[in-house]
């Protein structure tokens, strides 16, 4: 079974508690970290000081940005980073061949005090082939590292950057709820999707853990099975209900509801819009009302939404309505869901306008079933009346994408720069432990990050800087930075006395992240033909870059 | 934190561990299934005897088959389901408006000991609308265990479906390595990947966590990083390696390495065929074959395949042979593979030739690199030479479609059968407490699943029997059954004495898998319009779901 370290570690003065998941151990990565950290040791070559950057190459979902999540999962793993002498027995295992007993004792005082990890902020708005993390530390650890950092944040940024394009599909006005638990994948999954859609811009979940792990507001009521659950109205025993003041009280609010339908169906402007409207989906919606008075919503589409889930909502809602409580909604989960609302809304403003109910035209409606960016977008083209979407299977499994194709790129070793070639540009890696910065422009926009050398001095407000498409000669152009951000800052400083930022709290992450994207120039945003957001390195570092891949690379001989 | 649940419950005489993933609570599902709870038990429903049936309504991939996963963590999940103080005050606080103390007490209680599971061996081939799992039980708490159940068998199948696709392209004589967890869903999903990728048919994982907690055999090497990491053979200190029977000892295994490199580069046979190979490369393959000589395999594609990585390994790889080692082999993880597996195993027959080193031909050729289904076809009809593929992303999070829809569907309640209608008539659901069979026919392929009302009699062998489409009235056929198999069993009896069958060991479950999927008629197993194989109801429940159906749906009016 899983066990979890309990050790939290002391983190520059504070307690850094361990990862969410407690499967998320040091044994949560590839073998071959374990082989080669072993023929490091054999070579001696294991604390040689190594720098890796983990970036990614293209933003997803045919967009020109990313949302960066994960990090803060990736702070714990590293700060609670050690092995058990159960962990140490099955590497031992696991191995090929007969190892060295060296190199687990080796493993038993393993630790990350000797790593430095430096990162953009949670939530920031990240583009591709610019480091999300740096890594620096002894070539081994940093090696077993790169697993379980990639693994953390891959999926995170993929789920978080989905939720944000939706948020932007629908609007800000617009209530989003997270309803994929289910069809996540795998429990954890649904977890970090939980998390990660709120990060993103969703406003709550349904998913309870989640809601107790990170702080989320969750949202739900019933489902279809409790509408079929139902038979008739003369199932519901204890029938009263009191008044929302306490004042008084209603004895039968099963004949108060069936008065109200009624009324509702020989009503001047909805006479002849229904006939008899389903029974046992009268009786589910009233016992949910008895249950739940103040918060009433109900799913309106498990027999006919028309012709009998609004009427049947309308008379409870119009019953709770005698007693001083407002009803929430409804819920729309299937059909076509533009016209729905829209005739939905139609019924609630002709019940305001008959009985008098002030607001009843403005009940919120909410939408379900298989959404996604593209059905939002329809949905908006085609006018609707929708307050809130719950999103579930596209969102939370990324469907239009499942994987962000994050990399672990060794840099730098021994203080010496190193490039990874390949045949396809785009592949080739950005060498040497580098800075970078995001250039702002006069109308606050970010214009344009820039790498440089670690040692070369910082772009400065006011100040021309030469801005170099890493591989493509022609691309280059002056920048005037009207404001310079450092992204990378130190998140873990090992054991050495560097200051380290905070690790935020969720809410917090959430709302920069929010800010953030409201920040960028509209057009790197949009969802059709998205101007690329520039991403480029200085002068210097374009010739070092270049100078190495000329070293590096073999000649070609055509034969 | 997540809170396990140490609490092992007793399992008909045998202790069922907790779900392998501690996060795997009562608490990791929808907050509607509380809200529910409380409206049953407010109403004083929530002891009504229910049935649901857990089931797909189609096949994933364009397939016609999938395979059943993730019914043993659904058992640990109900046989240690109990909600803590914790858990309770949580529950409590996220609850809209404020519930009556009863309702807590009633959750304090709860456990799964008045609940029955029915389900389908796990590893199965299963078809759409067939139930993978036949829940009975109070309706509250069968309605808490929808989400957790459900997710935890979406993704189960859907990966572990993946993974025999991926088998079925690839042949039985290849070997398959799933390579995914840093570009999985999360750390569960990755987790969650390699168990069921190796329940669908593959050979070993990279995930050095799953491999501890499955018993999955595990398989790496070395990364680009590694070769990347040395900068030439000087740096290695340690040069000697003693032979393979500890007889004799080289005391310069790196001069040896270099004077089979020159041997090679001036051979008859290569002569001309490469240049002066990349020297950091070759440092690290003396290095890795130095710290494991008994299982060296590289890779061979950081600088250039033919002209520096292949001569690099064959000149370890002779070193090694004259010591008494045998190479493993190599892993292409770029460029063309199909061409370069070829052009490698080329180049090793020449040197077998040449040198004289018997078998020398037969290296093993493992590729990788963004591989899926449609790219390992594409290798087979163009020829290739590669003995294993690793498999990452694609496999893992089933790029080509992320979700499988498990649905959860009230078929009973108080013996009362439920449909749950809607338009799309592939939603309806098939109502009753039912039993499925398998009927096999005279070649021993499996001809129809045939679903049948509780108390019919089940089909005989030799006997012939009306199998209808659900819901098509033309689509019927008589079947004569040669073997008959009851197909779902009892798996969680509660607290009854009924008898339920064992939980059998992963390696089990993959046997059997992989013999099911063998025993398919090839027609509904090939990639290209695969034929649907056929799932029926009996005469019987045919005309019981159409009288309920008509029973139940609203007349029209067209306006």
């Amino acid at each position: 079974m899983v066990e979890k370290v309990k050790a939290n570690c002391n983190y520059s003065g504070r307690v850094v508690e361990g990862p969410t998941n407690p499967i998320v151990t040091p044994l949560l990565t590839d073998l071959y970290q374990f082989t080669m950290a072993y023929a490091y040791w054999k070579a001696n070559k294991h604390q040689e000081r190594a720098v890796f950057d983990l970036y990614f190459r293209k933003n997803p979902f045919g967009g020109e940005y990313t949302v960066f999540a994960g990090l803060e999962e990736c702070i714990r793993l590293i700060a609670n980073f050690k092995f058990t002498e159960d962990d140490i027995s099955f590497i031992r295992e696991s191995l090929p061949g007969s190892c060295e007993d060296g190199f687990f004792d080796y493993l038993r005082g393993l630790d990350c005090s000797e790593v430095e990890v430096y990162a953009i902020a949670e939530g920031s708005a990240v583009f591709p082939k610019v480091p999300l993390l740096r890594i620096e530390g002894p070539i081994a650890v940093a090696q077993l590292l790169e697993t379980p950092l990639v693994n953390l944040i891959n999926f995170a940024s993929l789920v978080a950057t989905n939720a944000a394009r939706h948020r932007f599909v629908a609007g800000k006005s617009k209530s989003l709820l997270e309803f994929g638990l289910r069809r996540a994948q795998g429990p954890d999954g649904g977890l970090s999707a939980s998390k990660y859609c709120y990060l993103g811009g969703f406003d709550a979940t349904s998913n309870v853990a989640a809601g107790r792990l990170f702080g989320i507001p969750l949202r739900g009521t019933h489902s279809h099975a409790f509408v079929s659950s139902y038979m008739s109205p003369d199932e519901i025993i204890d029938k009263s209900l009191q008044s929302a003041d306490g004042s008084s009280s209603c004895e039968d609010f099963v004949s108060s509801v069936q008065t109200w339908i009624n009324k509702i169906q020989w009503s001047n402007s909805l006479r002849g819009s229904f006939g008899e409207t389903n029974h046992s989906e009268l009786a589910a919606f009233t016992s949910y009302a008895l249950a739940f008075p103040r918060s009433f919503l109900a799913l309106v589409d498990t027999y006919d939404v028309m012709r009998s889930g609004i009427p049947n909502f309308c008379a409870v809602a119009l019953a709770l309505n005698d007693l001083g409580y407002k009803a929430v909604g409804i819920r729309l989960d299937s059909g076509d869901l533009a016209y729905l609302s829209c005739e939905s809304r139609k019924f609630f403003s002709a019940i305001e306008k008959e009985f008098g109910v002030p607001g009843f035209g403005k009940m919120g409606i909410t939408a379900s079933n298989d959404l996604n960016e593209e059905t939002l977008d329809a949905l908006n083209k085609q006018g609707h009346e929708v307050d809130s979407y719950g999103i579930g299977t596209y969102l939370v499994t990324c469907y239009a994408q499942a994987a962000l194709g994050c990399v672990f790129k060794l840099v730098e070793i021994n203080n010496q720069p190193r490039i990874k070639l390949s045949e396809d540009v785009s592949k080739v890696s950005i060498p040497c432990k580098k800075r970078s910065y995001r250039l702002y422009g006069r109308e606050g926009y970010p214009l344009v990050d820039i790498m440089t050398g670690e040692n070369e001095p910082s772009p400065k407000v006011g100040e021309r800087i030469l801005c170099r498409h890493p591989f493509n000669e022609s691309k280059r152009a002056y920048v005037v930075p009207q404001q310079v951000e450092e992204l990378l800052k130190c998140y873990w400083p090992g054991s050495s006395d560097k200051p380290r930022e905070d690790l935020p709290p969720l809410k917090d992450i959430r709302d920069s992240c929010i800010k953030q994207l409201e920040r960028m120039r509209p057009d790197h945003m949009r969802r059709l033909n998205p101007t690329p957001y520039k991403v480029s390195v200085s002068a210097k570092l374009y010739d070092f870059i270049h100078f190495l891949w000329l070293n590096e690379a073999p000649v070609g001989e055509l034969q």
